[in-house]
């Protein structure tokens, strides 16, 4: 073992040294994770958090610190050694890597870690949630000024991260958008979890990320000055984000393994960690070393990353003091939607109008009440009905960081996981639209909200069939189901306009997590209020009796989501001796955290003549009708066809719901 | 009204027109539908149909055909006008554009129209499925000889289609691979959806796709001549696929929207199809003109193609009688798998073995008995057990047109829509793999695997939080049951290593549905077939019994899955007084395609008292447990952790089973 080293660059070299002996050991006592491209990475991410990343030491929440996300989060540990070194981690919890209940879970989650901006792990996302807390950045810094919100948004991507479709649609975003505050760190390695990059990629990485208008420089990842450069000509450049590649190996600083797949997915030997240690001047026979001199080398610069947290706390106060526009806006941004009374638009019942212009007319409403809302459409604005909302608050960009809307491209997937990165920035409420049938493209942003507790807006129109000309590929048959399966999620699915209201009240007052919203294409009779009083009550509670028999005891419970509300409204109507109740249910998960009392005042256990009816994939809804009840669904494709005629041949009319009550329950 | 024209060149753009009349007649008399792109489009596609494309005049589906595929499937009229001028359809068809049951529906769908290659909407998919048919052309020619396989393979794509990155990705492994059959053509017309494409893009299209190892042409998409030069180049490239950019106007020719968002959508007002085909020199009082000088100018190489693949035929003969090893090769890759017996691994009983590893024994296995099956991992060859048949096939590339193993790198959602088009191709059986958590990145993928019938194999392993360590990124929860709710897809989820090769075999032998296959990670106790001798046909069921009171009459039955079913069975053998049948249920939907006879024999309905148990989202198993019954599953997302502890946690022990139990229905 070499003595303690003296010079500043030697401190350095021995630090990234000390935290790789961590990387090894951690994995080694958890006997897994991915020490291989932590290692390769450590240079870079040393140098970042030691020398430029803006941060306050005693405060992992500080509004306006630099945001550092993992994208490669299988290089969870690498990412704990730094924050072990900052002071919000201990040597113990590193020692708990990947046990039940540690602040080290095997991937970074955000929430569970103090200092951990993103949930990462599948890949690709890291990178565009990123890119997502760039743009909340990039507006907030112009709508609250310079002194309040002001710092760079860095990114640490692996070669499978860029390779993944949703990394390259977001790095076209935001070269569109000038993100010149986002600086992204290509460990490129040239090594992935099955063998060489070289078997599945021939691209010029530099090159494409040209074309996507963005600034590129090429280094030596593990040349501490270089990155220093690299870094600082990023921060320099302002009109274009920029990608740092820097050429790495693989495990560097391995014994034996440099270069070798076999440590990207595996904790490395004992017998190589202890020649690695030595190699690198480690004590061989300790594990977890992280020697004092170590941490003050790391923390030189706490004192003065204090002091700038400190100053920016007196601004902050001393411009709410001095601005009361400032000060109003600042109180708006941090007051959560379910505190505050929004105003909803009314409707005129009994006209005809589709849930998703209901919709438009809701989102266009709350202009003016949330200066902080923000979203966009992937390129489906005038079916989606965001088209106003884009007119009246302008199109985001490099021209127009004031900008609230944003235009995504056909880049669903982008999207949700922007929305994600936005979220998570925190200040701003995001929202984002497509068609519902290709929520299949962003499944996995979607599960990434609700993972991570972020209230983001997931709006979806063109619901079911009813789509109608467009045909099966347009035609969401499983989604609707699909996504009520998701934990943590909200979809709601409303049945006429006040419902669809009264549904996007419930997803704006949500604090921790996301909703589903979900919109026909096709005009619904609009519900009378004088006759369903009770409509936004019932709707908060997921599911509610929106008919019943006069004596309130039904023999026959109609269960119905969305566009089959009325149709059932209509075949109860049509059967008036069957006494049917009607249960609108446009919200499951809501209806299930319900008390036993109000499940059961809802759906009373003794009747068990149930019927439900959705445009949709029915599996889900026998765990309301059970095995003596009934659904009408769908479990096909549907076709291309006038909806009108869809509706007849796939049974989805007030006749066919009473030819079925009749032949099953009313001979 | 102009007279008929007269030279080749003025017969050329008359023809343009006339489909330009056809498209804006049928979308205006359906009332819906997207002429603008078709319009811009038209020039390319027409001289393209006309002068290169190598079809059989009265065979769509003859072998060596010259694959088109529409990736901008709305424009499926320029598609349906130009197999109207080939004779595939006719104007009978195009009158019924978007009509229930029609051969032209709203966007291009394979099986329901002759001349259709692939089922098109969901942007950038057709792209990538043209890729796919390009692999399995390039295969298949060194493998048959270039006298029977030997053809190109173009895709018309659109600004949406480029910006979904699922074209992106894929567009990097058609360069890695270098396929130089592959031409695509992009229609750059700038106009989308919701307006011009500047708003969400600054990339250089030309610098990008040169980035992925593509060659790049750009032209006028108008200038006919500039188009037979470009593909000619394109079919003169053989080491790289070709990207033509076409720059072209939105709506070319139509009177006064040309580059107007406002044809993308939908039709023109009856005024401008007046005075656009006033503009075009076309009879303005009638519909759907075709006149008999336009279809024989462009049947003219008719006699050429007729004999062109009469020669193939003779040729297909010959070979099969002189070369014994091909025409056993032909039979083989023309048997579908129904008609054969498979030959399956034998499994050591009491044992402990992933089925993950199970699937790899079978899938070895297959190397030689399928000499066309094909497939691959993104990234994960070891985690998913493919490193054999990779060291085995070798890898598929430019200097290895004949390996039968992909290395897609991390891009899940390129894998399976490649996968679709080498289906779509035919001759070959492709399969592709992941974390079954990832299935959310290629998840519309599957499901147009299902949409148009093809009997792709989606391989997942890493099933439930028994993944452990690697946390809840990573941990499947709502996602076999999401997949349950797609139409016509087997999800299998196999019980063990027997239950493993039983599902791999239902897989091989669909003819017309995909399947998904789903295995763990972990280890999970081998079955003896002594004790269990019906694994094999009971799989085959979907759902049969696995233990039963002696006496055969059951006074609970507990249904399990995959990694519980074993957990089942020790609940049941540690309550031997409770009357317990297990019920393994592999394959819901197989189960319920039963005869209700056989469901019965399974689930009788006099026994009420049931419990599932599955490590995932419960909701779905209430279908056979009903309003009485019991599901022990999972509601939320899991935890990094190793495996053994989370089971205990989460209940997923014989221990918390008999408790359950015990508490329900034993007390």
């Amino acid at each position: 073992m070499s003595t303690t080293p003296k010079t500043g660059q030697e401190m350095d070299a021995y630090t990234v040294n000390v935290i790789k002996g961590l990387i090894m050991d951690a994995t080694r006592k958890a006997n897994s994770g991915h020490p291989g491209g932590a290692m390769s990475s450590a240079d870079y991410a040393y140098i970042l958090f030691k020398e430029f990343l803006s941060f306050d030491p005693d405060n992992p929440n500080w509004w306006n610190r630099d945001r550092f996300v993992l994208s490669a989060g299988h290089e969870s540990m690498l990412l704990y050694s730094l924050l072990t070194l900052n002071g919000y981690l201990s040597i113990k919890d590193l020692m708990e890597f990947r046990q039940f209940e540690s602040k080290t879970p095997g991937h970074p989650e955000h929430d569970q870690t103090p200092g951990v901006e993103a949930t990462t792990g599948p890949l690709g996302q890291g990178f565009a949630m990123a890119g997502g807390m760039a743009v909340a950045e990039t507006f907030l810094r112009h709508k609250l000024g310079q002194d309040i919100t002001n710092h760079y948004t860095y990114v640490l991507v692996s070669d499978g991260d860029l390779q993944e479709p949703v990394a390259l649609g977001s790095a076209a975003l935001f070269g569109q958008w000038g993100l010149g505050r986002l600086i992204a760190y290509y460990d490129s390695n040239k090594i992935q979890l099955a063998g060489p990059t070289k078997r599945a990629d021939c691209s010029d990485t530099k090159k494409l990320f040209e074309s996507l208008c963005w600034q590129v420089i090429e280094i030596d990842g593990h040349d501490h000055e270089a990155i220093r450069t690299a870094i600082r000509e990023a921060r320099a450049e302002t009109d274009r984000p920029t990608l740092i590649i820097g050429h790495t190996t693989m495990a560097k600083g391995s014994a034996t393994l440099e270069g070798s797949e076999k440590t990207h997915g595996s904790p490395m030997s004992p017998e190589e960690i202890v020649a690695t240690k030595n190699k690198l001047g480690l004590p061989a026979d300790e594990s977890f070393f992280l020697p004092e001199d170590v941490i003050a080398h790391f923390r030189q610069r706490f004192p003065l990353l204090s002091d700038r947290s400190g100053q920016w706390s007196e601004e902050l106060a001393a411009k709410q003091a001095r601005d009361a526009s400032f000060a109003a806006l600042w109180e708006a941004i941090h007051t959560p939607a379910s505190k505050r009374n929004i105003q909803w638009p009314d409707f005129e019942p009994g006209t005809n109008l589709a849930t998703r212009k209901a919709f438009g007319a809701c989102l266009n409403g709350l202009i003016d009440q949330f200066p902080n809302l923000m979203g966009g459409s992937a390129d489906l604005d005038p079916s989606n009905q965001t088209v106003h909302f884009r007119e009246t608050t302008g199109i985001f960009g490099k021209d127009n960081p004031l900008g609230r809307s944003f235009s995504f491209g056909v880049r669903e997937f982008p999207m949700g996981v922007i929305l994600n990165g936005i979220a998570l920035h925190g200040g701003i409420i995001p929202f984002g639209a497509t068609f519902l049938v290709f929520s299949d493209y962003e499944r996995n942003a979607i599960r990434m909200s609700a993972l991570q507790n972020l209230p983001v807006l997931h709006v979806f129109t063109h619901d079911s069939f009813f789509v109608g000309e467009d045909g099966p590929t347009h035609q969401p048959v499983e989604h609707v189901s699909s996504l009520r399966l998701i934990p943590n999620l909200l979809t709601l699915r409303p049945g006429d306009a006040w419902e669809s209201a009264a549904c996007f009240d419930v997803a704006m007052k949500q604090e921790t997590r996301p909703s589903v919203l979900i919109f026909t294409r096709q005009g619904l009779p609009v519900m009378d209020p004088a006759t369903h009083p009770h409509i936004r009550e019932g709707v908060g509670k997921g599911g509610y009796i929106l008919e019943d028999p006069t004596d309130g005891k039904p023999e026959i419970i109609l269960l119905a989501s969305g566009s089959e509300v009325h149709l059932a409204v209509g075949a109860a109507r049509a059967l008036p001796d069957a006494k049917i109740r009607v249960v609108s249910m446009p919200c499951m998960e809501l209806f299930d955290e319900q008390d036993a009392a109000y499940r059961e005042s809802v759906l009373p256990k003794t009747v068990r003549k149930r019927m439900a009816v959705e445009a949709g994939s029915p599996d889900i809804w026998y765990k309301y009708v059970g095995l003596d009840g009934e659904v009408i669904g769908m479990n096909h494709f549907g076709a291309s066809a006038p909806a009108e005629v869809l509706k007849k041949v796939y049974g989805f009319t007030v006749d066919h719901i009473v030819e079925r009550l009749r032949e099953t329950w009313l001979k």
